[in-house]
């Protein structure tokens, strides 16, 4: 009996099967929401006949849908139409699965949890009594406590998890400049940031070569390519500077001054849920395109430091490097229905 | 003999004569740089045939020109090919004009020189001795100190006005709200803020009545209308909430949270100012659309309480409403050439 996994996300769908086999497809949701069904055909297209769905999504949050409930009965109907008559179920955060119409009928316990799918099969996975798994992603940052085998969060819907720092807003590639500081070094003193979107977390990593440079990139703020030197005009603006003001060391200053408050961030969140757990934490398990920040995180936190690391696409399947949250689903429903 | 007084931004185009006569026009100059001619003969339609031309600007920083100085000439040669053998003369930030050659010499001096007029125009035609003016838009803050008639600003350049805090990136329509606070009061607590381009001051200012609702209106960071209940959505989704998650009620304590800080982003940065003056404050005058938050500056601030305070588009002419700039820069060449 072969399970699919599904992550269905705003901007990209993910699928992946228990064996590592994995998929992921470009589909910006709000332009085009009816055509999500049609994407899931393409997307299964490799995967030749699953016998079965098992669905975690984030793509209900999209603007397209006025509310979460319409978000996550879009989704759904568009697994069941292509599924037919095969099985589909979906991962809630209190760790189950649950059938299709029970989903649609309670939203809130289904949207945005492919975290708590991902947190709960590591836990389960490497039998982590007493940990936190680290996903760092372009845009967010989940931290999640794992205790007892078991995902811990203390914070189940979004708000909720913000509230808790186990979702921290804050990303490898995504995050605009202005939202992590509010000025920077600059020629002996500080500059503010133009409250703007003309830089992004993306080109502080460039320049501090933490990301490869791609010149046929160009998901980028200002559509230009990925490289350092477009980065470093892209930071400039920044400060109101144009290239000529702005130099290379220059850049550099204020990339590592931005690395280093968004690290601090990140410190203060796990410190805050170290707080609330009755153990020190001894295993971190890191996961996502940001990893080489979550293992940067590990050297600077106190809470953190001398803890056993797993570094989740080396130890599992390389299908965890693309498709995390699909595999995780996947991977806890085969669980779920016994050996084979 | 009739000057036209040009201000050519990034996203607008304005032109006033010095009796109040005025035009603005919406050209977003990044799209096509080369249509910047044709944009300026239809904007000087209404104003007959002036004899000469008085410009400052602020498009030189749009990206489209690789650096200020490729911006700041392509804006100058673009009013001499439409003005033909009329004079062109160009602010710059010494206080004086300067003519088209010398301005794309030296193009710091004019670059982003629009604030420069506006303060000088208002410390003489209001002879003020010790003042402040205080211009409030839709994207930034002027905060320019005015001395013995002039005006008497520690930063020419944006960079160093930034620095100076005589800039302040932040203004009442397009600044993200992630640029202004880290989290706002929800239900009893506190929640951490998305990073993302979700809702801007101009949702907070709608959601407290300060700026009007407008059905028509989608300059917003949806696209959807400028009306309460649509502000109420984007700002609910600035902490991943939807619209059931989050009340007009929620709305109202976030949105009064958020102008607070604002408040006192500004309010830090007067008294920064004041700092530097050797007397304290006695007029303060107030421009732009963030004038209402200008004013309410005026009470919070221990710096400006008890000043005499001038609204500028109240005390001179209507077109100081829409293109104080443009109006200023006007003025300023009429008064430079003498009585007529």
């Amino acid at each position: 009996m072969s399970i699919l996994g599904l992550d269905i996300g705003g901007a990209n769908l993910k699928a992946a099967a228990a064996d590592g086999q994995a998929a992921v497809r470009s589909f910006e949701i709000w332009k085009a929401p009816d055509r999500l069904e049609a994407e899931l055909e393409s997307l299964f297209a490799p995967f030749g006949q699953p016998s079965q769905f098992a669905v975690t999504m984030t793509a209900e949050l999209a603007d397209c849908f006025a509310t979460k409930a319409e978000g996550v009965a879009h989704v759904i109907r568009a697994v069941q139409q292509v599924a037919g008559d095969r099985p589909v179920r979906v991962w809630r955060t209190s760790g189950d699965f649950v059938e299709p119409a029970a989903a649609i009928a309670e939203p809130l316990g289904v949207a945005a949890a492919n975290w708590h799918a991902l947190a709960s099969w590591t836990a389960d996975h490497f039998q982590i009594d007493n940990g936190l798994l680290i996903d760092i992603g372009s845009t967010t940052t989940d931290l999640i406590p794992l205790v007892g085998c078991k995902s811990a969060a203390a914070g189940l819907t979004d708000p909720a998890r913000l509230q808790s720092t186990e979702l921290v807003y804050t990303g490898v590639r995504r995050t605009p400049l202005c939202a992590v500081a509010v000025s920077v070094p600059y020629r002996g003193g500080f500059c503010p940031l133009a409250a703007e979107l003309f830089a992004t977390t993306q080109d502080v990593y460039l320049i501090l070569q933490d990301i490869d440079s791609d010149e046929s990139d160009f998901h980028t703020a200002d559509g230009r390519a990925a490289t350092v030197e477009m980065s470093r005009a892209r930071l400039a603006r920044m400060l109101c500077c144009d290239r000529e003001e702005f130099s290379l060391e220059d850049a550099r200053g204020a990339a590592q001054f931005i690395a280093n408050v968004q690290l601090q961030i990140l410190s203060t969140a796990a410190q805050r849920i170290s707080e609330r757990q009755s153990e020190p934490f001894e295993t971190v398990v890191l996961s996502g395109s940001g990893s080489f920040l979550a293992a940067r995180l590990c050297e600077a936190s106190e809470t953190l430091r001398g803890c056993k690391v797993i570094l989740l696409p080396t130890e599992t399947s390389p299908a965890i490097a693309e498709a995390a949250c699909a595999y995780a689903v996947a991977r806890l429903a085969k669980d779920a229905d016994g050996p084979a």
